[in-house]
């Protein structure tokens, strides 16, 4: 347990409260834990500063002890949902954070693609599982998607969150969902304009956004997806790349 | 039975698929079943088409065999989500149309301001409660409302939904809350240019709903009250004020 906690996580940035922007918990207030590093290397990463490895004098080894501190400082301990994010949080040992923070009442949300499965995803409140459609130029290893879902088995709420750039990345997440019949489904239409990760605050194309949102609604509809949800990326159109919110 | 089925209910506009812009099911496939009357008049009121009785004509009154057949027709004979929606839904006889969409497996959500309670409200299966802040000018009542979830009892999951102006009126959100201590809560920024009834399409201040939305996320976090949901109407930042969609 003692060596649970002090195991080193590689941390990008800690930052909150505010909304999460996205898929099940969208609107929900939320401090942000994002780890450092990724097994992926995704054609539209939004979060470059938290993935490429030339980042990585930026990103800071800490104990749970540490970010749990740092979570606690932001929310004036008063217990929130804390989204743990990346990079692919699941390549860092977080189980200890975990245990630490439902001992004072907070809840843990994480956010992966699935290609690496852990015994404390079962200990979590919500897992999302994001696997990545085509156009991210990504291959989908369907077998550790499938052995993340039984990680968590009963313990967390478990949804399926896609995003979806073109009528490929639809088919994909149709296809993908149909694996799944059991998770719920957000679907989100990708950023085609993501920060620049050497930038704090890049511009973002408003109108095109809008226009791929109306897109994936008529796609969904036409389609007679009636359990899947259609979302934006709130915190994009409320900031648009701004880092730190 | 065959009286409750037989009985009509006034009928504003029935459209969709599109998906629910608002609150818990946000972004999630639906039909929209507009029934016109309510006894509230708020001074912000965006569907007056449905409200105010000099649009009384272009009513219909219906059976529910009526009303079920086209959101049958418009969803294609496949199960979704329903949404009970007005005016004030709960004036209208809805018990038999809730049964006869649960015989063929479709949901129903129903929003109500909570000032008329009905047993059927049991058989729903999201029951939005979203009782009018100060600006709208209207009074709550609120053994009235206290009645509304009692009579949904252990049925519907049932949300609290909060149009959110102004600090008079976010006050009164944090005190409805507290009174509700179980009910899970929605804030939304009220639409401060609302349509004109008599225009099928009138424009909006995108840039102002972006500041108010701002301005409730400050609010929130800077509160701390972490268990609110903080979202915006997404049909008026995808189709403005357009009706039907």
């Amino acid at each position: 347990m003692i060596e649970a906690y002090a195991e080193k996580i590689r941390i990008s940035e800690i930052f909150g409260p505010t909304i999460q922007g996205e898929g099940a918990l969208i609107g929900l207030p939320t401090v942000f834990v994002r780890t450092g590093g990724c097994d992926y290397r995704c054609s539209w990463c939004d979060s470059l500063h938290a993935v490429d490895s030339r980042f990585r004098a930026d990103w800071r080894a800490m104990t749970a002890e540490e970010i749990f501190q740092e979570v606690r400082r932001l929310s004036d301990d008063r217990p929130l949902m804390v989204s743990l994010s990346g990079g692919n949080p699941a390549i860092q040992p977080l189980g200890g954070l975990i245990r630490l923070g439902h001992s004072a009442g907070y809840r843990f949300a994480l956010e992966t693609q699935g290609t690496v499965c852990r015994d404390w995803f079962a200990d979590l409140d919500v897992l999302v599982l994001s696997p990545k459609p085509p156009s991210s130029g990504m291959e989908t290893d369907w077998e550790a998607l499938k052995a993340c879902q039984e990680s968590a088995a009963e313990g967390p709420r478990t949804v399926l969150k896609f995003v979806v750039f073109d009528a490929e990345d639809y088919a994909y997440a149709r296809d993908a969902a149909a694996r799944f019949p059991d998770l719920p489904v957000y679907l989100q239409p990708g950023n085609h304009t993501p920060p620049d990760p050497d930038e704090e605050d890049g511009l973002i194309d408003m109108d095109g956004l809008t226009r791929r949102l109306h897109w994936l609604v008529d796609k969904v509809t036409t389609d007679r997806w009636f359990d899947a949800h259609v979302l934006p990326q709130l915190h994009v159109l409320l900031w648009g790349n701004k880092r730190g919110v």
